[in-house]
């Protein structure tokens, strides 16, 4: 076993199993604190929140919790291992919760039956939490599953595997784009890949001002296009009514390329043939869809992001989770929508655009961080991420009225 | 509002709203950490446990985690209010949890339609636990739940509201009568109330030794004789063949009387009917079936116990379900079987019977605590329980076959 995958086991495993713990935040040491804590004073908090069951927010921790749940189908790139295979996934990012934007945050893993017996078990633990992040569910289950809990739910749930991925997808797009001086509404865009995070972020492009007739995206099978008839119906949104069939033809010309499919899927040759000052998000993981110094060395006048820390524009999901969620809760959001979604992209764009502090720089390792060509994301230590992101989603959260109280005097002010 | 009242509030609401965190037991500081922690490191555990699932209690939190869950229909004495009213009582249990045994406890509120509805969804996420505690759970469903849920989940389902309180009470009475120079055998016993606990307490009691048909239970119909056509399956049970409909007939010769129904329920005069030396557990709370100071007028001859802190021989639960759940957990137990509620019983006996360390005297706020009349159960604030109850719980796991792991070396010794 390698030193990394050893080193990997044994963090996990040592001092003690895991990654988190369930912590006391009070006093729970004389007899007198535990006639509060439990019988008979607890009693009071029950029929408070019997009374309105806003209280919830006030008496217990449910106003700063969120479940990571996970039904294990889809867990990182390793396929279908099961529920209890992705526990240490959902207590990763449990952990990634905390430590970002200091939610509380518990993983749940569900076995189930069908996608309906999936969906009615979470809903009927729901209103344990303050929000639902659902994390690792295969498409195209996952889009059902968003779409019934977010139905069914009184909280905000998020599937981040497609919502997070898009969102720093596009603020990390629209900031290349900006760079190469193009607009997203004139760019010709290929998706390679049609999973939940390849839709999800082409949705979002779309919200952003992308025009869909403009997307080629390409499953397994080649390009999607209006005469195929494998389509299932998330799919089919992007059937693009072309006679093109292959990466080659559709990629002629494109000036956004976006990769979440597998390893060296973007042959040079292809990527010659895209636009001048092309864009290319390859972010298979470990393994993007070109090796960056191969597609460096190829095209000089590209602006690449990868999936991985080790190159520049890492496209991360946590640059948007953590604080998605702690701009949510903090307003009692009761969805989170696309208008919470797009100031996000925006909040995250911003602040690549500013001065990094030399903290971030020496966190990243890294003399040098300037808004340009390398550096149109942020980086995950940022420490500003969380007072930007969060702040921008819960404006947009009241400003939409999906806020359930207002925002906090002063709420994340520098 | 009383000072009383408002002291549990703001205990609940002040810094932070609830009584739990989750937290990290893991470094998350440097991109190093999160490499581990997170992408690309979790692949590691995520394998290996996809390979064995019991590596989930090497590399994740599981086997120290123990789930709380209510669905809210039977709150403290408080009645049906829901799921979300019973949150600051199940937060309570995990902090309970936590402080007594060191586990980690989180709280799951469940909604749902049918029974079978909460079974399937508490077997759903079970996997995600070391344990799961059932709590608060109405009767006669809570016996259908524990049942189906018992043979559904692969680690130990417990409704603390049964057995907890059955453990203690056994406990406490068998003590009770070994003082009184009486025996289980022979004794006659009147039960009032006919719920979960009720139920749950003389079965225990039959499996220490009573014989069944020396057991009146009442409901609040009375007698439950063998004529009445009103009795579900549980009660059925205890249908004894009598033409006695009364507590004043039944009390009568009696030497246990177990409450567990309502306030002021025993009249003096009642407890004036029962045999010499009788042993009177009036368990309703806070205002027991008879006021303490009452009984003790009443007959001197009488061991009394309570449900309440402030009396002598407290019957409290937390002697005995968080040590339960550490001794089944310490030695991965599929289960919670009869041998380890017994051996339960007789750890929480002894120990009443040991000298009492200083300092429990002292947290108790009594200067004398010697095992007789006014102790015959443990305090709570008793150090030496976990290490007993654990021990003997985790000992019986092992020798009925339910333990997956041996006891660990030197397990809780001295």
């Amino acid at each position: 076993m390698s030193d990394f995958r050893q080193k990997a086991l044994d963090y996990h495993q040592y001092p003690t199993p895991g990654k988190i713990s369930v912590e006391l935040t009070k006093p729970a040491d004389s007899a007198k604190d535990l006639a509060l804590a439990y019988s008979p004073g607890v009693a009071e908090p029950v029929r408070a929140i019997a009374e309105d069951p806003d209280n919830a927010y006030k008496y217990t921790a449910k106003g700063n919790m969120v479940a990571v749940i996970s039904n294990g189908t889809a867990i990182l790139g390793l396929g279908n291992l099961g529920p209890l295979a992705s526990k240490p996934v959902m207590e990763g990012k449990a952990l990634l919760f905390k430590r970002f934007a200091g939610l509380d945050s518990i993983d749940i893993e569900v076995s189930h039956r069908t996608t309906q017996d999936f969906i009615n078990t979470v809903a009927n633990i729901a209103d344990t939490f303050g929000g639902i992040n659902l994390e690792d569910i295969k498409a195209p289950e996952c889009f059902e599953i968003e779409q019934a809990l977010i139905e069914k739910c009184n909280v905000p749930v998020f599937h981040d595997d497609q919502h997070g991925t898009a969102i720093v997808t596009a603020a990390g797009m629209l900031n290349a784009l900006e760079i190469q001086g193009k607009s997203l509404k004139d760019a010709r865009i290929v998706c390679m890949g049609a999973g939940a995070a390849a839709i999800a972020c082409m949705e979002l492009l779309i919200k952003c001002g992308a025009q869909r007739e403009h997307i080629y995206m390409l499953d397994s099978k080649g390009v999607i296009h209006t005469r195929r008839e494998d389509l299932n119906e998330y799919k089919a949104l992007f059937a693009n009514n072309t006679d093109k069939r292959t990466l080659e033809e559709v990629i002629e010309g494109a000036d956004l390329f976006l990769g979440v499919s597998g390893p060296d899927l973007l042959a040079p040759e292809a990527l010659k043939l895209m636009a001048e000052k092309p864009i290319v998000f390859a972010c298979s993981n470990p393994d993007p869809e070109i090796k960056p110094e191969l597609a460096q060395a190829t095209r000089d006048d590209i602006i690449l992001g990868t999936g991985r820390s080790d190159y520049p524009n890492q496209v991360n999901n946590v640059l948007c989770f953590p604080f998605m969620f702690r701009g949510a809760l903090d307003v009692r959001a009761t969805a989170i929508n696309d208008e919470m979604k797009i100031a996000a992209v925006e909040a995250i764009r911003q602040l690549a655009k500013e001065e990094v502090p030399d903290a971030v720089k020496k966190a990243a390792g890294i003399d040098e961080l300037t808004f340009g060509p390398d550096y149109i994301i942020p980086k995950p230590m940022d420490p500003r991420l969380c007072q930007r992101v969060a702040r921008a989603v819960a404006e947009a959260a009241v400003a939409s009225g999906v806020a359930k109280i207002p925002l906090p005097d002063n709420y994340m002010k520098d």
